[in-house]
């Protein structure tokens, strides 16, 4: 079956470019600024280069959605792999040990295969569309923390000014109303702990395709969903749209 | 050497109740609320005895300073082991894989010894007084950051609302002026990191004597500073008293 042998795949190949750039980590980094508080870094391509060459050898008719620029690839095609080879470059750049290897797969626009693998700590997650959502074998689901005084609830910070600022303004509020707050700089890392119970929920208002292709997948095959701060369907088109993730039991409002 | 065999005492101790913490790590925790916002579990006692016999069998004569209650315990000697046997304690609950064991050794007050033991990622911080400060047997040093546009600054939220408020107020100033801000959830870990570059600073406002004897130590030999945020000397018992950990390059203010 067509999937099986896709999530095969993407699970072997983020394994790869997870050791790639665990391999690469610590050592002296070459940091290229894409925008303003924008950077990648030389493991960034690196990684890149290797999973496009993976997926080619074994699907050639398929297309690509990628993080770093790279005019050979192409999204024109039935099937799409979205990529993005380090999802917490900050922290990779400064020696942070939270990022990880985030690749996933859409037919025809729809999930079909989510794969995250985080080297550091070896934990692969994965979920396949109707298949249920995993880590490392293990079947996960999202927690069942119904309130928000019991709620750990992650963001990220924004690169733009104006984003910081409501970002401000909602967890000014949710300082008040929750158990804890966390930030921790990957958006894809966060999404797995709220699909497997770690964190109840995670919001972020600046995020790509390539930043949620896969974990979006995995939290709702975790029982989880990923919408619009004010439970609007997530619609990644529109930039107006906040990513918020949550276990479908606890309700944040802007 | 006396130092010298504390140090190696409290590493190999650090490690052995790491492994203890890290072995239940992900199974059901038997969780106790000791206040407002505050958790104990199972892992911490049973980490914090596993500390104090080791420290008795080896150093009978020595007393403890430790967070969880335990009426046997006496901090009236010379020299004194002040123990945190989970710092994170509301993310190893969690099952976020953010926490560690700290272990300070102070003589008549002053810090001797500093040993921080991350087991998820195997990461052994210790420093001696005058001896530097080292992550599994490399030298550390704090990152070369001198300004907040650059700089990527962590804190945590403390259980108090009226401190919540003011650590609103202050990331609210810093959203705007640094890089990036981070909140992980183990101060113990934040102060390391900033130890070997990988933060530039690190605030909390409601920290305890545990909380930073190892870690105040092993930031000071990488070349930081502990201070309060104004930049008077930090004082422990002082309970308007911020702990503010920098690389002495990068100044906050309130």
């Amino acid at each position: 079956m067509m999937q099986n042998e896709i999530l095969e795949a993407a699970k072997s190949i983020a394994r790869e470019a997870g050791k790639l750039v665990l391999d690469r980590f610590g050592g002296e980094r070459e940091l290229t600024q894409k925008g303003f508080r924008d950077f990648v870094t030389d493991a960034d391509y690196a990684a890149q280069s290797l999973i496009v060459e993976r997926v080619r050898e074994q699907f050639p008719t398929h297309g690509f959605l990628a993080e770093e620029e790279d005019a050979t690839l192409s999204d024109n095609a039935d099937i799409v792999w979205i990529i993005d080879p380090v999802d917490g470059t900050t922290n990779y750049s400064r020696n942070i040990p939270l990022f990880c290897v985030s690749i996933g797969v859409a037919q025809a626009g729809d999930p079909l295969v989510g794969v995250i693998y985080d080297p550091v700590r070896d934990e692969l997650f994965w979920a396949t569309k109707g298949g249920g959502a995993f880590l490392n074998g293990q079947a996960i689901s999202v927690s069942t923390t119904d309130n928000l005084a019991d709620a750990i609830i992650a963001h990220d910070w924004s690169r733009s000014p104006t984003l910081r600022d409501v970002i401000l303004q909602i967890i000014t509020q949710l300082a008040h109303q929750t158990r804890s707050l966390r930030a921790m700089g990957s958006a894809a890392i966060a999404i797995c702990w709220v699909a497997n119970g770690r964190l109840d929920a995670y919001f972020n208002p600046s995020l790509s395709a390539w930043d949620i292709a896969a974990g979006q997948l995995i939290l709702a095959e975790a029982g989880g969903i990923m919408s619009g701060f004010n439970a609007e369907p997530f619609a990644l088109d529109d930039p107006s749209s906040w990513a918020l993730a949550t276990n479908q039991r606890i309700h944040l409002t802007s």
